[in-house]
């Protein structure tokens, strides 16, 4: 099956149990910008996160009988909150691997979507692949990747459709199209989708300094990696390397990357909070930081930026309304 | 002109003009309220606020040459930006009487929008009335009341008609409506909408502790007044009493009112913040609120509130998400 194919199927499957989400617009933004900002409101989708359309999209795509078994998944952040949520609407197991030091609210906010939360010791060396092939084999679980598989850049990629559909209405032909990049799946999702459905817009990474590995590799045209594993306040999009299918996609694809610092992100969450009155946690605001804050790096009358806010703190939100005060 | 008329009218006038709002659910909040919490989004319409429709609605419905004389309004708050953007985007004056001692945001806010504010001081015994009967009669102005002008309910009632729609869609054929209530132009919009297009929905107005003249006004027939003008943090939904043309709406349509107290408006916006990536304002969260916290005055299994979030400042933001960190 060709990847907009995919995308096209992951669609239908996903009609009526993801949220269509908004593309909001607020003149007082265009302002800072100089030019039109249009934002996907990926906040608003299930659990806060476009994660959850990839999540539900290849927990959908798995042949019942195997679902039934149960999906597993390493993370601790939004991807596991999708994958819950996909497999209790489905009635299956879903079991997520975490780290045992990772922040109680994402812990809660995972076992509030039923899953079965299973934390392991990194600090003592504790191997997180060991403990999740024990628990497959065992009970016959699926893992679920976070990016780098199909069916999750599938589901990614039904966002891109909504945005080429909404461009099309709104008379928007030519535009850039900014999207928070971890991994490279949401990015590579959306490019596909674009591709086929709005030729006109071209999708670039945005990244947080320091983990700047996808503008890298765009550059360099081999996959590059980060110095360091942690160590930024937008942590929902800090991965190693972009992956090995999503970066051929994201080369073939997109734009220059563009990087924006802590405080851009910040400052972003704050203009989001003011203005469009949406919840953006640090990693979700670094498309709309780079459309306020990065405009002599676009060329283009219309940007439109992703947004999304699932696992945002209240004492990470108070610092970003302090940070950026300059926006109320 | 019958209500309904009216409000169909504005409907057509505001038609792509507007946000059509999303009707939102997230299963977390499901819990908390023991039953079906439906949310309809006024945070995201154009300004954060309903009285966006009310105002475009009013100045849609001058006469041309009258329009172009330019429009006044007295308001320090979300009434006040709803009526300066829609006099921007018909390109004429508008002019917002407010006091000197408003909160710097919302003058901020207002300017934004690009109106002239006039500021009068009201701790020396100034008169507003005095003073926009002046601005009027120099200068042709057209007064745009905040709730008792017929013009501006037909367009809050545009609200109630996107919710009969969707909760037609979704099946819900009976539920309670709980509605931010002040002076009760959103209110009886919306009741008035519901009456033709869903009459198995009934509104309920919800104001805060000790300003709840609908309230008794409902009980007792009469209209009643509130003991103070001010002391809630609920600002933007403070009235001295109904209106001569709300009331006899609300008396017709609506059921009991309900109460909820500064702490549970507070407790409601954590809650946004947390479960649906929303800002709210304390006086926007009443009727989320009370679909959380007063579930034994409630007797249905789907309820529908409206949220809206037109000028919290991050101070206040701050507060509710200590305060309510109990939803995190």
């Amino acid at each position: 099956m060709s990847d907009i194919d995919r995308i096209r199927s992951a669609a239908k499957r996903l009609n009526g149990h993801i949220r269509r989400t908004p593309l909001l617009h607020a003149p007082l933004l265009d302002e800072i910008a100089g030019r039109r900002v249009l934002v996907k409101a990926e906040c608003l989708q299930w659990t806060g996160s476009f994660k959850y359309r990839g999540a539900r999209a290849a927990v959908s795509a798995l042949p019942p009988d195997v679902r039934s078994r149960g999906v597993l998944a390493f993370s601790s952040g939004n991807h596991a909150q999708g994958v819950a949520l996909a497999a209790r609407q489905f009635d299956v197991p879903a079991v997520i691997i975490m780290p045992a030091d990772a922040p109680a609210l994402k812990i809660a906010n995972t076992r509030a979507y039923g899953a079965e939360v299973v934390l392991y010791d990194r600090a003592n060396g504790e191997s997180r692949e060991a403990l999740g092939e024990h628990l497959r084999d065992a009970r016959g679980l699926t893992l679920i990747r976070p990016y780098d598989e199909p069916e999750v850049i599938a589901g990614q990629g039904t966002c891109g459709l909504e945005i080429a559909e909404d461009a099309t209405r709104l008379g928007v032909e030519n535009a850039d199209v900014l999207v928070c990049c971890g991994g490279g799946g949401f990015t590579s999702g959306i490019a596909l989708a674009l591709e086929a459905d709005a030729p006109g817009l071209r999708v670039r990474p945005v990244e947080p300094e320091d983990f700047d590995d996808v503008k890298r590799s765009l550059v360099s045209g081999h996959i590059e990696t980060n110095n360091r594993p942690s160590g930024n306040i937008c942590d929902a999009i800090l991965t190693p390397a972009p992956g090995e299918i999503t970066f051929p996609i994201l080369h073939r694809l997109c734009g220059p990357g563009l990087v924006v610092s802590e405080n851009e992100a910040l400052r972003a969450m704050a203009h989001a909070f003011q203005r469009l009155k949406l919840v953006a946690e640090p990693g979700g605001a670094v498309a709309l930081a780079a459309a306020l804050f990065r405009a002599n790096e676009l060329d283009c009358e219309t940007v439109i930026c992703t947004i999304s806010g699932g696992n945002v703190d209240a004492d990470m939100f108070v610092r970003a309304l302090s940070e950026g005060a300059d926006a109320a």
